[in-house]
């Protein structure tokens, strides 16, 4: 396996019209394998818009099996152009048991694994918690031809815990599709520290485990079907290095292609520096498995 | 217990000569206490120079017993100045048996508790596994006129883990004397990259726990006894909100009384807005007790 790759997050608007949603996929997914991209990684539920914004029965039609007819759409992509790709379904698994789900196509259109979103949110405008149950597979890297990839999905990128069991399975990056923006009514002064947050956490992660992060949301604006405000998705996809150094970001409010070289040599060097793994304190972290400790 | 307090962080050199080192430490304090500080952080080990700069046997005549000596200094200081005080010494244990250790004292001059350095670092210029056992109380906040302090101590905040069982023990802010610093060799990138992580991990921890984060850093040049290289401590100590915004920040070389007002009542907002305790996968982090999951 080469230690030097080409990765890539395609920074994207959604809307209802599915099929254009999926083009717009296809084009910027076949631009970063025309630049040698052996990575390719979608945002959050990209085929549509964010629908989890209210609590509607009907929305369970757009859940899909996997393998289904979408993931056949990537499987023949993910050959056609040699390329890995990380796509992110709301799976039908049976019925009545739904999953937000992150699928990787290996090079040759084969299904290199799923990760099923385990971290469940459930605010005003994100309610997740109606359509998802939480994921059953734990935390596993997905082995694939360009290294074994931690997938999580966006509320994930909150919980260290997370990062951090993918880092200790042997996951060589961290991936986030992610669907997450502002609320319109909120200041100036607490967007800018829900985003500074936002990205401060992630990054936090490389630091943590010595591994880059690529992080990739939607942007756009989404009103709500209450036609009540909406979210105003905020962009600003990245990719850090093992020591949570930017390496590539986009604005909150553009379509963007990020391309990226990483070396996965380098974190092996940066965990001998900084080597955490060596210095964790597992007699005492138990306490880890209890909700709180009162 | 009142909700908004008045915190401060001294960031100071320390050199070879404790009584001046002391000193300095005394007038910021008082300097805190008169502005209306009711909690004052010292950095790591700032008694003195940072000897762990090398492994010498002579060091060990440094330590002393908690209560002793020194601990009679601060008791009678926070008594006289009615302050809480974090400061941080070489514990004697026993014959043998030492420890980095973080003394907090109330504001009537009596030790409100101990916190023992957990995580160990060894490096190059940082050869602390030499001089300290570690630490085998866990991770247990102590608790002050101030509120529960989560104290930790320097190389303990690059683990997520620690600061989340003080989080889940019931902290309500978490507390870094610390003593790092830049080795003048490495090239200015190099320098950023690293002082960047560093800020970045421990709002990380505001931001994954929704407390505060108060870390204080010693500045200054300390050669190393070898006559080769040493280290330039990068100061740049702070305090962040909930959210891991900054409220006060140091520069890498400057003497300075970091002055805040926290709010305790805010760590309850923004936990129902951010709500990650409620969400944690308490089933499934099981493997945080490992070494690696191979």
């Amino acid at each position: 396996m080469k230690s030097c790759i080409t990765i890539s997050a395609i920074q994207q608007p959604c809307n209802a019209d599915r099929q254009s949603n999926l083009q717009l996929s296809i084009d910027k997914i076949s631009e970063a394998a025309a630049a040698g991209a052996e990575l390719a990684v979608l945002p959050e539920l990209h085929l549509g818009s964010y629908f989890c914004q209210s609590e509607d029965n009907g929305n369970f039609q757009l859940a899909e099996a996997i393998p289904g007819p979408t993931t056949k759409i990537f499987a023949d992509l993910a050959d056609r152009l040699n390329i890995v790709i990380v796509a992110s379904l709301f799976e039908k698994r049976a019925p009545g048991l739904y999953h937000n789900t992150a699928v990787v196509f290996e090079k040759d259109g084969s299904i290199a694994g799923r990760y099923r979103k385990m971290h469940i949110p459930d605010d005003p405008g994100y309610h997740e918690k109606y359509y998802f149950t939480p994921g059953d597979p734990g935390f596993c890297p997905i082995s694939t031809s360009v290294g074994r990839l931690g997938v999580l999905i966006c509320w994930d990128q909150w919980f260290p815990e997370a990062a951090r069991l993918m880092a200790l399975a042997g996951a060589e990056i961290l991936i986030y599709p992610t669907a997450i923006g502002w609320d319109p009514l909120d200041s100036e002064e607490e967007k800018n520290i829900q985003i500074e947050a936002w990205l401060t956490i992630q990054r936090a992660h490389a630091i943590a485990n010595g591994i880059p992060v690529l992080a990739c949301n939607r942007t756009g604006f989404e009103p709500s079907p209450s036609g009540q405000s909406g979210i105003a998705f905020w962009g600003s996809s990245f990719i850090a290095g093992p020591q949570g150094e930017f390496l590539q970001r986009a604005d909150p409010a553009e379509s963007r292609l990020l391309l990226c070289d990483i070396d996965r040599r380098k974190t092996e060097t940066v965990r001998q520096i900084w080597p955490y793994l060596r210095d964790r304190r597992i007699d005492s972290y138990q306490g880890l498995n209890s909700r709180y400790l009162d």
